[in-house]
Formats: structure tokens, sequence, C-alpha cells
């Protein structure tokens, strides 16, 4: 059997209880480490489950996870994931190899920023399709995001921002040369998503889309969370001008382009305003 | 301290290792219990957490929860909820009368059937609006989410659609008499859904609206999903008429309308399908 797990969001103790009697039984158990962090590391993990982990990275997980569905035929092995196990279509895909392998797979599922975005006080019912905005390089600059952004606000509904991670990428020089080294992991900050949609304003100005019909405006609110689920969880409301330039802090971070709002999300959003008058003032616009 | 703790989908288990350590140590705790249900009664969880608990009807929390919040102020209170406590808009308003009264709170997250709707192959990131399907009653037949399901087709999107839950409801004649009696609960099929789904189709018909224009047709494509997160979940995958008369077991279903499909969420899906010539015909189709 092989077990597809969620660790939640924060520490070691987010795993479900039934998670971790499951995890504490199987003879083998992976960690997924490149879609997403945890605040602790894999020793802490390893010492609280009281089990050896297996480091699945991209290319263990791209190559079909052979060695992962060989031993789960056999055994009960399980497959840990930050957040829920099925946000990230790799997990779909072992899932589907599993059944093609004739391996049976459970999830036990578990919080996933896409519904702890709640804890920004904005109601999940209102998001609209949740974009990801990738980190730019000098000549890969894409901005398909900011037309899905667009849509959901024409409705009137918010936009979760996921933000780019870079974990055991090479370089290009690396790739090219075939060298096994890898740069620090990046994550990508509030900040930087924020100087990237205001970038993108600028593109849309030199295509010459009028402001009235830009899906945002640098001093359009945004909502930054930082490390959502932990102890330092940070929520900012400013403007997209002000987040360019905020520290939230040590990652994850995501990002919220709120649609229209309802009081009661305004009364929530408030509490984390920079600027109470600022925000008063936007809500109070037509 | 005010602690909102989501208990997730299935058992007594699927509560976090964490969340768990904070019931423990509370001297209230409180059950949200007119929202959502897991499979297992107030009884079993007593049981499990080693603690009593009070249940938190949809008057006490409608009330402001006036009595949880004045033992938080003096005491670790614990508030339960099924799924993630941030699911629903009246567990924000609990949040924002702590605040108003200076009592802190902290979110234990979980998961919730907004992520783990991923157990159906389609991809999270490519669900639009959730919509809320109500029963209907003889006089009461509200479909505004009917026009969501037509914006996120046109987008492409899949459509999460929650089924209506009545839990603790007075008949209307109790209601006028001011009798304390409570109608058994209901729970909202899968079928009952997609027949309420297709009588819309009538309505729109009566309206002139030509079958082309239509956000979906008797013989579109859905899937419900039964006791999601539990061992005995249940997903099928078949036409809406289809799906009107399939019984999915007990509580609690919910309906998925797909958007524009994926090859990997069609291979996912097809696993699914209650007739595969029949499924592969439909993703055939332009």
């Amino acid at each position: 059997m092989l077990y597809l797990i969620g660790l939640g969001l924060g520490d070691v103790r987010d795993i479900t209880v039934k998670g971790l009697e499951i995890v504490r039984r199987c003879s083998k158990v992976y960690l997924e480490s490149y879609t997403s962090v945890l605040s602790v590391g894999q020793a802490q993990l390893e010492e609280f489950y009281g089990k050896q982990l297996i480091l699945a990275d991209r290319e263990l997980v791209e190559q079909g996870c052979a060695a992962v569905l060989e031993a789960a035929k056999e055994e009960d092995v399980a497959f840990l994931v930050v957040g829920d196990p099925l946000g990230a279509t790799t997990h779909s895909d072992l899932m589907l190899r599993a059944h093609e392998k004739g391996v049976e797979t459970r999830v036990i599922h578990n919080a996933s920023i896409l519904t702890a975005v709640g804890c920004s006080g904005l109601q999940l019912y209102s998001f609209g399709e949740t974009v990801s905005i990738v980190m730019w390089t000098e000549t890969w600059r894409p901005h398909s995001y900011y037309d899905k952004i667009a849509a959901n606000r024409q409705r009137g509904l918010h936009t979760l921002c996921l933000l780019d991670i870079k974990v055991k990428e090479k370089s290009i020089e690396n790739l090219i040369k075939g060298r096994e080294i890898y740069e620090p992991p990046r994550f990508m900050t509030a900040a930087e998503a924020a100087s990237q949609l205001i970038e993108i304003l600028e593109l849309k100005r030199a295509e010459g889309v009028p402001v009235s019909e830009m899906a945002y405006r640098e001093d359009s609110p945004c909502i930054g969370l930082a490390r959502v689920g932990m102890e330092t969880q940070c929520i900012k409301c400013c403007s997209l001008k002000e987040m360019s330039t905020c520290d939230l802090g040590s990652p994850l971070h995501s990002l919220v382009i709120p649609g229209n709002l309802h009081p009661m999300e305004i009364e929530m959003l408030r509490l984390f305003a920079t600027n109470r008058t600022w925000f008063d003032d936007v809500c109070k616009a037509p």
C-alpha cells in the first residue's frame, strides 16, 4: 500500500494523528522535498517520527517514483507531502502510476495554503482561480497570470498567488556541464511578487491598455501572507507599491489580490492593514 | 486564549497532533455542530479526547458565542470545527468578536473539502469559484449558482458544489408555535443536486436560452463525491442525468461540474467513470 500523507503547513506536530500512526508503521518513508517546505528540517521530522526519511527530490518524483512504487507492491510505504498531498499535479501522477502497477493508494489529507489563506479574513468561497507567480529571469518573463487575476477581478473574486520556489535547481552553466551542483534554495517573497505585478503594469501601459481597464493598479490593496499556520505567521494588507518594499521575514510567502470585499472581510482585513486611514479610504472608494 | 481547531474530514484521528495536544489541555471544549459533520459522533470524540464536549449549535454561534468568549478571557478554550476552521463565514465572525473583546485567537488548520476534492483527480488550480447548492422548498427555489457554474465553465474552470446540510432546523409550524422541536438532520445527496441542476435547465429552456449557450446539459459529465477522506470514500463520474439516480451512500456528498480537462485529469477521472465507453466519447467530443 502507498500512503500519500499531508504534513500540513507548520511543524512536525501538524501531521494528523492518523497520518502519524501510519508513518510509524510503514517500512519506508519518503519525504517530497521540492514543491514546498515546512519550518522544520529532515532531522526534526525523523526524530519525531522515529523513522529515517528518504528524500524524494524532483528527479526522483518526475522519473515516476519507480523505487517508491516497487517498494509499495510488497510493503506499506508512506510518501509525505507538505500541505495536502493532492495540491500539486505531480502527486496525482504518482497515484495514476500506482494504479497502473496495481499498487493500492490511500490519501491522508491535511491543511493546504489554498484553504488556510482564510486566515486573512477573506472568504474562501470568494476566491477565483489560483495563480502561480514564477521568478523572472533576464530572458524569461512570463505573465499569463495577469489575465487570470483580471478575469477573477472582473467577477469580483479574490486571487491567491502562490509564489515560486526553487529547490535543488542547477545553474545553466552546471546543467550544460552536467555537474551535480545545486543552487541554494530560493523562495519568492511577497515583495518580489508585488514588484513583478507592478512591472507587468508597465508592460500593459506600453501595450496601450488604459489604466481604467487594468486588473489592478500600483495603489490597489493586496495581502501578503508569510508562514501561514506557524506561530510566527505574519499577514499584512497594504498597497502593491508598499508591499514591494515590505519585509515579511522568512518563507513561505503568498500574496492575495482581493476582488470585491464583503463588510466582514473588510473588518477582518482592517486588522492587518499597515495604514488604517489608507485602508478605510480604499474601502470607501467606488 | 481561544483556539479554533480543524478536525479534518473523517474520524477522530484526523485531528492534527498539535490540535489534539491543545484540546487535551483546554479547560472548555466546544464542538461546532451545524455546518458539517464527521463520520463519528460526540461520544467517540469525547472518548478519544478524554474531554467532555459542549455542543455549539447555530443559535449559540450566531448569537456571537458570548459564553465561549467569556470563558476564553480567563482560560484556554478550544472551538472545534469539522474541516478547516475558516471554511465558513461564521468562524471569521467569531475571530472578529474575539478580537473586539481582547481575546487572543489561534487557528489550527486542517483538511477541507475545498482541497480534498483533489482526490477526484481534478487539479485544484483549475477550480473557479465554489458554489453552494441549497435544498429547494416548494416556494423557495434559488438558483443563482447556475450563473457561477456558467462563468467558471466559460473560463474552462471546474466548479465544486457544496451541498446543503440541515441540522437542528425547526419546521415552519414549530417555528411559528415557538416549540423547541427540531427536524431530523438532512444532507443533500449528489443525486438531489444533479436533479436540481437538471431542473434549472428546464427553467432556462423556458426563458428561451438556446441549448448551445447553457452552462451544462443533461448529458454533461459530473463527479459525485461521498465521504471524502474516509475509508468508505466513493467517487463516481457520469452524466448529470445518471448522477440524478445514483446512490453514493451516506453523507456528506459533494458534486463537481468539470471545465476543460487536462490529459492527466482525464486519465484520473476515467478511473471513476461508471461507463468508460461513454467517458471516452465525452472526452473526445469537441
